[in-house]
């Protein structure tokens, strides 16, 4: 317990620590380097004019109603859509159950409020999204990674968990890329049926896909043991903080009074506007501009990752979504390595942060040291993660793309050959 | 532990149950009533033409950052402006620690992720705002009802609270209208920094004053002691949801970090909007047209009390803010009460929803019953809290208050004389 006369802290803010990744950001955003470490949409294609059109409708046509106080379950005609847009996926969802949440973050942040006891086990993949582990870790759950390979968790390793519940991303995750294929899906499900572990689905990217949609989501196969999140930061604009959740009914109630307790509803006014825009099929035409825009830059990114990197890198290309994961030769520490790699103009997120053991920030010059010490979430990185790292394609234009990319893989060919040479 | 296969719910959530006054409201939006329940602001006095233009602005000058992505803390202009907002009643605020936050509900979350622990004391004023309640009731803390009179709380009853923090509404309390005196406020500071009990100061409705402006914040009189939250939802719409938090600097980082991990950051673009509406003094204008007109609908429901109301009854006139809080006669239940209120065409809240040992759903029919039974939250009214309601005059023009408080004044009258037969 830390006490600041006449403040004392509650314990599980011990365990609440800055981003890595938002550090890491902070530091680049205030140079002129190639940084291949955001995990921010392309701006440039963000619809702006469709956005200038909506918010002028919206302001003509329900100026009163878009900025009154709103229901906590969201904006009817959104849920309806969304509904609509999941059963497309094959989900059987009822509009009464999708609960509008402030980004898809928000949907986290409920799901550990209402599922997580202190000390229950909370399972994620190996690597996972860190925003999640950020999202739960105040809940004070004990994390578990379970194993996984190219195509996702392994079905064992979730069957073996006895956790509360299990947090998947299947679609191109964030940060390995991966695609968990449909015959991983169909073994996931059975293996969590038969353990009796439900599944939190988190589909931010499932729509960013290249060559070919993704197989349904795991929710189609199992609706009442399968929360889903979505959102539309990918697709759309993310600063606007829309995403969505489509729950099991009996998770439903707990879910909104937890909601309401939060924020009281999302802005009205931003899920009025972004409704106007989806509406009349908007999207449909949008996000395969957005697709088409990626699936070069992912393409750029193989290329140069071919042409740069040294013997004895491991990654799948992938399929859709945002991200290269590279897993290096071992001996080598992402982390250890990214002062140089920034001072020569290149940034990236060092693996480690996305384990659920793992994180600490970096020991960059000008980033913060975590407040809180090592408790909990801030414990010491666990050795066997330290080879990895995370490459983001979708902001940074082929020829930088390129070019950052040379730098990081002379970086690494320096680092072998002084290897080598000790 | 609720169970519901294969969903196992976190023991928190068996306190988290709906919100007495939102299932009031849905019966009363349904029928063709006189709501004086609502806690919403006057929608005809939206700034509507303001908003277009700043969103037209935006959308021009900086659409792509409007929508990107952003920083947890909030955009650095608005913090700006808040900081210099709260100079102007005499608190020394960096703008490095203000936090723009999704609603001041939201402030009311992190303020309960990052200081109530399980068990701790929590004290609240007697009535207190539900919202409130709801924010805290997730992190488990012990809540201690205060002793207040029409000047606020008892000095002596926070300082042997021996709480965590207490939590206060200085000016036009949500639910009582009561506006802490000068001498009080001295008083209370004095008392907290006695006793070492922080405060934790909501100030949503402190700009909405009738006659005079309220005495200086509290945290004007104790920087390091006081946490400071406010709100655009009452000055200016509440539907985009933006609220702010100023916080003691050891506390603005885990503040900080329970943010970012709730939902990164609050849509960046409603931030550039009503930094674009309020940024050349626009509410120096706009507010006093919402005090002038709430100021002439609170004399219309002074004037109906004074006509209409049995003896026995007491209220304060509040001098601001948006509600009366009345007092009734003893053995008169509002809470029984009010289906027969709402058969007759008019409806109120209940003032034993703003207790903190009270909270229950009234027994009105198509009012869904509270989930989760009786533990914590639902726990019974206590009896002395059920002759007292909360009467809103801000969304009902004059003659319909007359007419919905004489509605009020003959059930009243009628319950009083069955009382006296029986």
């Amino acid at each position: 317990m830390t006490t600041t006369r006449p403040w004392t802290l509650a314990e599980r803010s011990a365990r609440m620590n800055p981003s890595v990744i938002r550090e890491i950001l902070k530091l680049t955003e205030s140079q002129s380097i190639i940084s291949l470490a955001g995990g921010l949409p392309a701006a440039d294609l963000f619809p702006v004019e469709a956005m200038r059109e909506a918010t002028a409708r919206v302001l003509h046509d329900a100026p009163r109603e878009a900025m009154q106080y709103a229901a906590s379950e969201g904006y009817a005609p959104l849920r309806e859509w969304i509904a609509a847009e999941l059963a497309s996926h094959g989900m059987a969802v009822d509009a009464a159950h999708v609960l509008v949440t402030t980004g898809s973050q928000q949907g986290l942040d409920l799901v550990g409020k209402v599922l997580a006891d202190p000390g229950s086990t909370v399972a994620v993949e190996s690597p996972t999204y860190l925003g999640a582990l950020q999202a739960f870790t105040p809940y004070e759950p004990r994390f578990l990674s379970l194993e996984c390979d190219d195509e996702g968790v392994l079905p064992e390793a979730l069957a073996a968990s006895k956790a509360r519940f299990a947090y998947l991303l299947p679609n191109f995750q964030n940060p390995s890329g991966h695609l968990m294929s449909e015959g991983r899906r169909v073994a996931v499900i059975e293996a969590a049926q038969r353990a009796g572990v439900p599944l939190v689905e988190d589909n931010p990217y499932g729509d960013l896909w290249f060559d070919a949609p993704p197989p349904p989501p795991l929710a189609a196969r199992w609706p009442e043991g399968v929360l889903y999140l979505g959102s539309f930061s990918k697709t759309l604009v993310p600063g606007l903080r829309l995403g969505f959740m489509a729950a099991p009914a009996p998770l439903y109630g707990k879910l909104l009074q937890a909601k309401q307790a939060a924020d009281l509803h999302t802005p009205i006014f931003n899920q009025r506007v972004v409704y106007e825009v989806i509406k009349d099929g908007f999207l449909k035409e949008h996000v395969p501009a957005v697709r088409a825009r990626y699936a070069q830059q992912r393409d750029a990114m193989k290329l140069a990752l071919e042409r740069h990197l040294p013997p004895g890198c491991h990654y799948v290309v992938p399929k859709g979504g945002m991200f290269f994961w590279l897993t290096l030769p071992a001996g080598i520490d992402a982390m250890a390595l990214l002062p140089e790699a920034v001072r020569r103009g290149v940034a990236y997120v060092p693996g480690s942060a996305f384990f659920a053991e793992a994180p600490t920030a970096p020991t960059l010059p000008a980033v913060a040291a975590p407040q809180g010490g090592a408790a909990g979430f801030g414990a010491a990185r666990h050795p066997a993660q330290a080879n990895t790292l995370r490459l983001s394609f979708v902001t940074v234009d082929a020829a930088r793309i390129e070019r950052g990319v040379a730098l990081i893989g002379a970086l690494l060919r320096e680092t072998l050959e002084a290897q080598k040479k000790a």
